[in-house]
């Protein structure tokens, strides 16, 4: 480990330790509730300087640096003032604040799971709670689970009051198991609490109704779990046990992995070379994306998301989780186990998390890194000499899960030997449900087990691109293939299509086009492909999914307005990060999010731009997708597009894996023609 | 082997040859040359009752059994009649002939690999070809290598003669290699071979020039390859050799794999079974696909293909290659190698090829089958207790290659753990190319190699499922999520959509609409999903991509009318196959394709449909895609949607796998936050 921190690298345990005791200092006979501790990336300006000495191979002791700066979120309780949350901008090398901010009390901090417990415990002990239970009469066995959620859009009368909802659910106790599915019970209850007064104001009942009845009002009878059946996951739950003729598969690097790390937070592999690091709102953020001693990235993250549902019966309208926003994404992450989440030769990455004294605590194996094969690379066959050369395609994989009390979500970034990156993001978990009467159907919902309804609702994700092709000056630009009538002159067979390109010159939301072959292109217009003459250029494919289809008025809407288009193009501004906006928690309008940088109107034509490529899921749930939908898979590819001179994976050898076998006969006959294998 | 071939396997060599040998003595006196013989597929109605049986355990020596026929298709040369084509269906169990076709000579049998070694002969010894080779004054060391190709879409002047075209290419000899890449070296004319008369009839000379300059004469020099440049794949000839940092990834399964093959053609695994062949149209071709005891698809098949290329200058614009009709897809199958096209423990399946002279000859691994990890499959961890359950995605492959001429596809049926298959194709190989003089660009391709123009063009697949959705009266229902406008009833907080279904009813052509996230279901209308009460159905998600972009009235659009639609519906029809019609070399307009069959305004609410997936690419070559592309991946997914009471892959066992292991210290630094990996 280098003495200094690259400026792209997270804080250090002592690093995060020591902004925390600056802050400590600042504010002397208070109570501080911490929130978060995290790099405060430097300003770009400084970092290309420092990466352009370092890429050229001329880094000394002596080379100026980046201030190095911790981000500190926390409550400051006590003393003469109300308890107010601030953010506290803190040089760890100087040891002193740079910059502080109490924050207006329009916006929220994002929740923190030490907060989620202290919900959890006050709805516990609510007297308002108590008797509620009781009146319903749970099943024998039966004990009632919280699961605390944000309370999304508020209604106008909430005014500024920090709310939390908690859905209830009934767990049968009698198997001893402690993860038997409490999910399959849901209860028609929803305590609201107030987090500043820490207490239960209300207790929301939703209708539990189905087709064609009214929205509001309580239907369900005193015994509301009675008509619920079992739906185990877990593995010595299941009825009849789990299938036992999964034989088997295991992939094996004998000669280690391809990639190196040379340095903490510094990856290499097959001409690529990036940085990584993890916070706790983003997860994990590729920096400084090379391949082949040439700029493609500066940075790429999933900046947000939203997932509204659509049961129009209140109180589920606030439900909607901002799901990087709200909570931060990064403290939500899954701690991967070997052989469980990845197969082969496997490095873990460990992050920071912040406890709530604001001590720094080490989480282990937040990300991993490891090798795949993805089949065929590419392959030509001579026909005439009998010859195939056939590569595989090989790639390297960044991969972390979270789990958000119900729903996991499984990312990658999948860099491959043809210069390629694809982001996946795999939804899968247990779908968010709620009680429906005995016998009865909705609409905005699908009945996945007796009593339990999965409503209908959207997972909109924005990915954040910060292109550096060839250079940070670049340009995004629109290509369309287009159908040209017959004519003599210039198409007179009729076959000839038309390929118009349109650069993007304004700061703006696009939308997505599939039946015209819309293309993007990030291009740098200043450098020309000496083979064919094009701008040199990075495409990204965006997949055509559906927006946002929360009524444009409504909270729901107003809140995510970068769910509107598909792909949104602004001029880089330092810290804009977040697509809906820094403060999602409970917000009523998206501020100081895409729409907001997108109204600036800023000149984009070459230009130090982003690209921020939204896409998602309407999810009405299958029964399938019950009690742990198997995983949906979506995909952003950002690929090469006239920025070399030939395919990059071209030089990859065709060696025969040694380690492929021959079915055997314990498996199999003879082939389909009757002949041996 | 049983005694008596299942009614949904190939013809065995036996009785390819017996088909052959009943040919041979009907036309006595004359010269017969065979372009293929294979099973003709006994009707549903037969097989159905034949399966009912077979899935009831009832099969005895006399269970009735279809037909069992040879679909035999030949010249007739010689004898008192000029040339004709031929198709024969051949009895043979009762060793006779059922039917007799001499085929219209508006059509053209699809071309067999022994007609293009005679086309090649013929323009080799074509003394107007000796000539103009001679005038064009190749580079020292250079040979001409002719590449035969469909002859596209006819002019109205060429009336119904049977044409070939023969790109031509310099061969760079002086590496005395032989797969020295000569699509580097493309030569601006094009030998047409009258196949009939077996003669050269002219030379088309393509023009050569850029942007702006005419459609249509000769503007290149003499010297016409004097400006290109090597361009070369085969390892030992790429300047620098190939790379030396991918570390061997060997996939094990120590335990063999996990499918059975109890019957030559029979697949079983994970609850999964079906039945596979293989025939010279389509390749692979899958039957009886059902799931835990219960019907899903009939058949599934590559249905057809149309690459239309989009350059304006003539004969360009017969440059539209009809993969699967025009030579037949099986023809051009890649024999599979072990290590190189897939991994893993792999079971080969030959296939059966037919010599001009009619004997049946096996050809080694046509398809290949194995199993594949996926990555995660299904996870949720419970935040209380930190149980985390993580399934793997264990996957079974069906794969298979084809290479037509300069391109290569790979095709795989995937089948995955909780009931859904996806269909993939890969697009790979050499990008077809044209002379471009030196320092010209062009608006209709690319120049991905000094003179070498990658034209822009279209490649447009179908995929026909024929479905049996628990049963074979079927549905097709569209389903769209759409917005809500915010009113006090319905939608009091403007979060609601709506999800409206409309059951298709008549044969048709439909389109996908993505931002409607427009969804097609077959539904088997009589039988009701025990939980949620909707029909037990599949979704058949196609890619939304660019439909055929010709003008309409081109021939390259009349010849492909399939390809103006994303999905097809169509009532059952026997042997009613392929999308383009049965005749699609050198067609003017498509017959008895897709418009025919949807025209015939049928009936298709719960009667036996077949629903027709097509999908494409619109292909405007990269730089990178030189000289052999990387592959370009498109998926059709087939998933089940409230067929089952649950997710089908929840009993899939969370074993760890045994042999992941951790990076060392070897490649990797400490992690990102200085603590041990």
């Amino acid at each position: 480990m280098p003495e200094v921190p690259h400026p792209l690298s997270d804080l250090s345990v002592e690093e995060s330790n020591l902004a925390r005791d600056v802050v400590l200092k600042l504010h002397p006979g208070t109570v501080i509730d911490f929130r978060a501790i995290y790099l405060l990336e430097p300003n770009k300006e400084d970092v290309v300087q420092f990466l352009n000495i370092e890429h050229a191979g001329k880094l000394t002791p002596d080379t100026p640096r980046p201030p190095r700066l911790a981000q500190v979120k926390y409550d400051v309780i006590g003393g003469s003032e109300p308890t107010r949350y601030h953010e506290s901008i803190i040089d760890v090398v100087k040891v002193e604040r740079v910059r502080h901010t109490v924050v207006d009390q329009e916006y929220h901090a994002s929740l923190s799971i030490f907060e989620f417990e202290r919900v959890l415990e006050c709805v516990q002990k609510s007297s308002m709670f108590q008797e509620k239970m009781k009146s319903i009469e749970l099943p024998e066995g039966f004990e009632v689970v919280l699961e605390p959620w944000p309370y999304g859009g508020p209604d106008e009368a909430d005014g500024q009051t920090r709310f939390f909802q908690t859905l209830c659910f009934g767990r049968d106790t009698r198997s001893g198991n402690p993860d038997s599915n409490f999910y399959a019970y849901p209860l028609p209850f929803i305590p609201i609490v107030d987090a500043r007064k820490m207490e239960v104001v209300r207790i929301d009942q939703p209708a539990t109704g189905g087709k064609g009845e009214p929205l509001t009002g309580v239907s369900h009878k005193t015994r509301v779990l009675d008509h619920c059946r079992p739906a185990e996951y877990v593995p010595e739950l299941i009825p009849g046990g789990t299938r036992t003729d999964v034989k088997p598969l295991t992939v094996v690097q004998p000669e280690g992995p391809s990639f190196k790390v040379p340095e903490p937070n510094l990856i290499e592999w097959q001409k690529w070379r990036f940085r990584l690091t993890f916070n706790p709102r983003e997860g994990a953020v590729l920096h400084d994306i090379r391949y082949d001693g040439r700029d493609v990235l500066y940075r790429l993250s999933l900046s947000d998301m939203t997932v509204p549902y659509a049961d129009p019966r209140a109180p589920f309208h606030r439900k909607q989780a901002f799901d990087f926003g709200d909570g931060g994404l990064g403290n939500c992450v899954n701690n991967l186990t070997l052989g469980c989440d990845c197969l082969g030769v496997i490095k873990y990455f460990d992050g920071l998390v912040t406890n709530s004294d604001g001590s720094a605590e080490v989480t282990k194996n937040v990300i991993c890194l490891h090798e795949q094969d993805n089949g065929i690379n590419w392959k030509h066959t001579n026909w005439r000499t009998g010859r195939a050369v056939v590569t595989r395609r090989r790639e390297l994989v960044v991969n972390w899960l979270i789990t958000l009390a119900n729903y996991e979500y499984a990312f990658q970034a999948v860099f491959d030997q043809a210069a390629g990156i694809k982001i996946e993001a795999r939804a899968t978990g247990i779908v968010s449900v709620v009680n429906i009467d005995e016998g009865k159907t909705a609409p905005w919902g699908n009945v996945v087990n007796p009593g339990t309804l999965a409503q209908n609702h959207q997972h909109i994700f924005c990915l954040r691109i910060d292109p550096a092709v060839d250079g940070h000056n670049n340009t995004l630009v629109q290509e369309e293939s287009v159908p040209v009538e017959t004519n003599p002159d210039t198409n007179p067979n009729g076959n000839l299509y038309e390929v118009q390109s349109t650069a993007i010159t304004t700061s703006s939301g696009l939308n997505l086009d599939p039946f015209k072959n819309r293309v993007f292109k990030v291009q740098n217009i200043s450098k020309r492909n000496p083979v064919s003459g094009k701008p040199v250029g990075y495409k990204i494919t965006t997949p055509p999914t559906q927006l946002l289809l929360a009524a444009p008025n409504s909270i729901q809407s107003n809140r995510a307005l970068f769910a509107r288009h598909h792909l949104w193009v602004t001029k880089y501004k330092d810290d804009e990060l977040y697509a809906g906006g820094r403060y999602t928690l409970q917000s009523r309008n998206e501020k100081g999010g895409l729409a907001d940088a997108a109204a600036r109107k800023d000149k984009v034509a070459d230009e130090d731009i982003v690209i921020w490529s939204v896409f998602g899921l309407t999810h009405n749930p299958r029964v399938e997708d019950w009690p742990v939908m198997p995983v949906e898979m979506l995909q952003v590819h950002i690929t090469p597009s006239d920025f070399f001179t030939g395919n990059p994976a071209i030089d990859v050898p065709s060696n025969k894996d040694i380690g492929s076998k021959l079915a055997n006969g314990d498996c199999c006959e003879t082939s389909i023609n009757g002949t041996d294998a």
